[in-house]
């Protein structure tokens, strides 16, 4: 998806609120905004907003020197996911329709993004985990899913968020797990799951982990690992999640299914539905060129 | 009043509502747009917001080749206060505190804002006003004013916007006519009132009109024409409608009443009072310097 003209009072927006929730410093605040207002007068609009994101955030660090500013606020979540854990996995289990129930879950961690919003508390996030619950994901979609899921050879699931890996565990432990790798970042933006995300909630002892080798928030394939890129494009099944790889991804001729929650009115229109609403959408593409 | 980072992405969003508002042209959009960032990178925020306002209206005046992209707007909101003003003569005349219900209408006018919004409907305007005759300004800022009225020798009336300017002309009924000028804007920008408006409005007849030789939303005085810092400098009374002149002089020595709509949460932090509040605040700094 290209970069509209609205993401750019959202770009300085964030810019703003992401500096300012990481430093005091009014320095730096000054400093990073200003600098990101040129990049972004600079922009090729048809590149996709996590391009821009990703120079937001690498901004960020280096004004401030800490690599990770959303460190503790991973931690956090995934705590919180992990003490959920056992009693969502017994849900999931318990329930009519594991697959739904797993993917409603998945869908419902997305909520866990510090880049499209500044904060979320823990009663939001627990009701966001009832509502998924109560009406799990139906419909034509998840049908398409779930009878692509025994033939695929290879399964690649695009991860998101810290906090919302755990939840995506769910889902991951429906999927034969030899044939699932699971992909965190190849370094810390925004509260983006790493490899440290995965051990900490298990990933790594049940299915292989990689990561893509880079740090924007979604899927910039020329900015990925030649190793990352091959194991995408030959994928025969690839499980995204969140609207920074729905941005990134959406143009490409792969067989993806995107989990997300809708976070802002830009994708809204995009893929038609209301702020706010959890979506799986299949993207398959007749292959053009995948080089 | 300094320009807030806060600002910044509000600059953002009103450049690009209001290059929408003025034309469809895409490329008009994204020039525009582009133009501004630049220049907010390198902007100096000691400076007051009017002073990028000034900067993105020419831009859009300049990329669309409209001089007055409001021209209709300023003509439609002239045209309905002009229905309104004979009623809300009569009701100011009837009142038990002319002074007190033609201040509240002035302010109650300041609603008709495009610089702060994006529209404004005929009814949000027509309860505006109902609530303006209903609960009158009081307090010991109103004292004040009345009290200085009858000794100004000359008084100066910052006007703000077109369609307002026929309330504003209830108030200037209230003062000492031959001692009060009403001050325009020296050319189009947003809907600002200019000679044009105060001559549909009617001032023209009855009191001094003059321009302050000036296209910036409030009152740059280093933008103004000499002959009017010379009249400002030395007036002895000055009435001053609407946050761009709140944010342009409020750092002044100079004995300014201003009245407004508090329209934004910067300046809603700045004055303490919240967004929406209709304010009379009265500035009197001991005069350091008026050079």
């Amino acid at each position: 998806m290209r970069t509209y003209l609205d993401c750019i009072p959202c770009f300085t927006r964030q810019t703003l609120d992401v500096v300012r929730t990481v430093t005091d410093d009014p320095d730096v605040h000054r400093r990073v905004i200003k600098q990101v207002l040129s990049r972004i007068a600079e922009m090729d609009l048809s590149q996709s907003p996590p391009t821009m994101a990703q120079y937001i955030h690498r901004a960020i660090r280096e004004a401030t020197g800490n690599p990770d500013p959303y460190r503790e606020i991973k931690e956090a979540f995934n705590r919180l996911a992990l003490s959920l854990y056992p009693s969502l996995k017994a849900r999931v289990e318990a329930s009519d329709d594991p697959l739904a129930t797993a993917v409603s879950l998945a869908i419902a961690g997305n909520l866990i993004d510090f880049g499209a919003r500044r904060s979320l508390s823990e009663d939001e996030f627990l009701r966001e985990i009832e509502a998924a619950v109560r009406k799990t994901i139906t419909g034509e979609t998840l049908e398409v899913l779930r009878e692509r899921i025994p033939s695929a050879a290879d399964i690649l699931y695009l991860g998101d968020n810290a906090g919302e890996i755990v939840l995506d565990r769910l889902l991951v432990e429906a999927l034969p797990l030899e044939r699932t790798t699971f992909v965190v970042k190849g370094g810390p933006v925004i509260n983006d799951a790493t490899r440290e995300d995965a051990e900490r909630a298990g990933l790594t002892q049940i299915v292989e982990v990689i990561d893509n080798g880079s740090d924007a928030p979604g899927t910039l394939l020329e900015d990925c690992s030649a190793a990352f890129r091959d194991r995408i494009l030959n994928a025969d099944l690839i499980i995204a999640k969140g609207q920074g790889n729905y941005e990134t991804l959406d143009e490409m001729d792969l067989p993806i299914f995107y989990l997300l929650k809708v976070k802002c009115p830009v994708v809204a229109r995009d893929v038609g539905c209301p702020v706010g609403t959890p979506l799986l959408v299949y993207a398959d593409r007749t292959p053009r060129s995948r080089s």
